[in-house]
């Protein structure tokens, strides 16, 4: 059975990873025949939301530790995660990508990715074994990848131009398809960028995993 | 469009909702063509479980702030909900329901529902529209239900023999079927008590959605 090692940054749409989409992620992994393995940076999150009134809160919370409620505890530290033991890599979104994975929320074109993510993203592209970036994750992709590299992260046009700065391409894409970037075996989808509902966000999401899935 | 109206008792499956059992309940709404609504109580939870390592944390967390990370801030406090405004009701599982919504964790047969939940379920009850609970939820349907109400809350013996003292009448049900109460309109069906991946706990909840939101 095929292995995704899947990133998480958090549980929660505003400060951790966005739970629609790393439920959808996980699911798509089992109906695509492969099996996922979950994994997150054992630091405090960036800060904690209150996610019914959007303010921030006087709270101190670890990713891997909130990460696990997404897993049901089936998670581990990203430290330990090596590439060679997995066939895919797979990061959902949710803010957390941008705040807990990297400062892009607040640095944009400049911002910096957290060492073992960036490591562990460096060595799949490396190893040429296929990766998916959902919703605002793929704003990870111009500093993996380098000059060049094809991908999307909706269509507010603020954001695809920190991504084209940062020496990536983007490529606008409807919710329910991906961007192929082939020569790279990278994968990317708007998902809660664009997307207006869960099933919006499935579409994507379900088609990008069943490609990633296949060239696993 | 028919209206669901969804009660969810935290974020993750030790102390709240159990978060993948909600995004597939939210999303099989979505699908059988009706829309979801999300309440939860303003309250405590009963405390706080570190998913990495099972242990309590010394922390205090709202049950309606957690529950917002599932639905990305569209929850509203349940004592605002009024069946008469919905066509169907659906309960996820996670031990919420079972710490929070009512104390059956610790209780057991001899537990209480809180009140807001109880009134909530009751008003469905009484205005025979259908309702579905997920996982350990269908604890409360003894309670909500009274005498001889039909229901299934796994294959644990110890759980069951809870059902049938509370008045209760369990009936054994695979995770990728639900057990149909005719007569009180109301649906049940084990989830995570007995799936071992998000595709067994979709596989029965996606079955219950459909015949909730037909019959709804």
């Amino acid at each position: 059975m095929k292995k995704i090692a899947v990133i998480l940054s958090g549980a929660g749409v505003f400060d951790g990873a966005e739970i629609h989409e790393a439920v959808l992620a996980l699911h798509a992994i089992e109906k695509a025949g492969a099996s996922w393995h979950c994994f997150a940076p054992n630091m405090n999150q960036h800060h904690v939301i209150n996610h019914l009134t959007g303010e921030e809160m006087p709270e101190t919370r670890n990713v891997l530790v909130e990460a696990a409620r997404i897993a049901r505890g089936n998670i581990e530290d990203i430290a330990t995660l090596n590439a060679t033991d997995y066939d895919g890599l797979l990061l959902p979104g949710g803010f957390g990508a941008a705040k807990n994975l990297s400062d892009f929320a607040f640095a944009g074109p400049n911002c910096t990715i957290h060492p073992d993510v960036k490591r562990v993203c460096q060595q799949f592209a490396e190893e040429e074994k296929p990766a998916g970036y959902l919703c605002i994750s793929p704003a990870l992709i111009p500093l993996i990848y380098g000059e060049g590299a094809k991908g999307t992260i909706g269509n507010d046009p603020e954001t695809a131009k920190a991504f084209n700065q940062m020496g990536g391409e983007h490529i606008e894409c409807p919710v329910d398809d991906f961007v192929f970037d082939q020569e790279r075996c990278l994968l990317s989808t708007p998902a809660y960028m664009l997307a207006g509902s869960i099933s919006e966000a499935a579409a994507g999401i379900d088609k990008l995993v069943q490609q990633l899935v296949k060239l696993a």
